[in-house]
């Protein structure tokens, strides 16, 4: 049975995340009804990251097998055409190698959070920013947020619900960069707990206030306690980038 | 009377255009309904530039005279709490000069046209963008927009309806810059006429897909004829960026 990676981009907003749920419509289950509709198949679609209820995605990575092979050109179009009108969209199609999994190969993933930070609240970028009116800081907020950097329990920024068998992650990347009115932060690492980013977005913010100074990051961590967390800020401005993965895995 | 000045920002998606017109909501409208529920007061909001529905705003400006005066940030966080939930933000407020008008004074206005260029359709940008599935080439485009700079008759590039007593303006910048799979088109004119914007991308997009040649623009313009135009761009990319005015007129 060949097996299919799909790059997808989407608008969280209208869905209640990534996952299949009871309780309302879900990417996945999106995907895998355009996939029936297309090919009269009923594959399950595995996604690299679990994206939260309003959470966007540039480049989310699935993958699914199916009993027929297509040209992936053909598949993606198709997908596309029976997306609409939801804000999901298929960016490439590929054949993956048998052994590829979109979440279990992976060995990266990259996570942009964008804050508007003015007096007046978003027009344009509604739902896809988190608005902060008061100005915050953005170089202490990076100061703040390297000491998260490298291998820790991250307790305090995991969700009650988290189900990883381990609090113990590796962060190789968070930077928080201003552009004007926009903040930027963008983090890496082979995989985050649950809320994880939300959770360590939501503390900065508490150092670019002033609230706390960045040395007050490192003592939250290290008192691997939920309660040491700050505010966990909302989904709209999370946006999972990109997945990596093996060359040996990726499709020539 | 005090005289105010507004920046403006606003999704064009949801309204029929910024005038107020009998077939739905205008952005005209909201900013005098939230005027008139802040002051009691009903005045006339006159805009830089009469956005057609579904264009967007970064920069629109306006203006209105109140019996009152108000300390002008105070207006303007008013204002943005009695715009809710339309997506229109006031930016700025200021008082103005006596003799400032958002539309008669201004000196320049700056529009952007906002192209994604792939083969997927647009989901985290959708109604944000045209979308053009076929490769274009932005920097033939660059070129067949440059035989449009100066002052000339821009008949071609004039919709029917537009009520311009002349249709001689001066184009003093048209740029298209591509980004990755985005393309910017960029113009500023001290006056645009009706349709002006859309109907040159509408018809530099002939020349990105190469069915025109890039001096087939100078043919076009020297036609005087709306049938030598391309097919008008849709209003979902372009966006009025801002308006200048003389430094006399500016709030201190």
């Amino acid at each position: 049975m060949p097996r299919y990676k799909l790059i997808i981009e989407y608008d969280g907003g209208p869905f209640v995340g990534w996952q299949t749920q009871a309780n309302g419509a879900s990417i996945q289950a999106a995907l895998e009804a355009a996939l029936t509709r297309f090919t009269g198949e009923a594959p399950l679609v595995h996604g690299a990251g679990r994206t939260d209820a309003g959470v966007h995605a540039m480049g989310q990575v699935a993958h699914f097998d199916l009993e027929r092979e297509w040209e992936p050109g053909v598949l993606c179009r198709a997908l596309n055409a029976h997306l609409r009108p939801d804000p999901i969209t298929v960016l490439s199609a590929s054949l993956a190698a048998p052994d590829f999994h979109a979440r279990f190969s992976a060995t990266a993933r990259h996570y942009l959070y964008r804050i508007v930070n003015r007096r007046a609240p978003p027009a344009l970028e509604r739902g896809h920013v988190w608005w902060l009116p008061v100005r915050v800081d953005a170089e202490a907020m990076h100061e703040g947020g390297q000491y998260l950097i490298g291998k820790h329990d991250f307790t305090t920024f995991r969700a009650a619900q988290c189900q990883s068998k381990s609090p113990v992650k590796t962060l190789d990347r968070l930077d928080v960069e201003r552009y004007g009115d926009a903040i930027e932060i963008r983090t890496s690492a082979r995989s985050f707990l649950h809320h994880q980013v939300r959770s360590i977005v939501g503390t900065l913010r508490l150092v670019g206030e002033g609230k706390w100074r960045p040395a007050d990051v490192r003592k939250a961590l290290e008192a691997r306690d939920r309660s040491a967390c700050g505010p966990v800020a909302p989904p709209e401005g999370l946006y999972l980038v990109g997945v990596d993965y093996d060359a040996r895995l990726e499709p020539k």
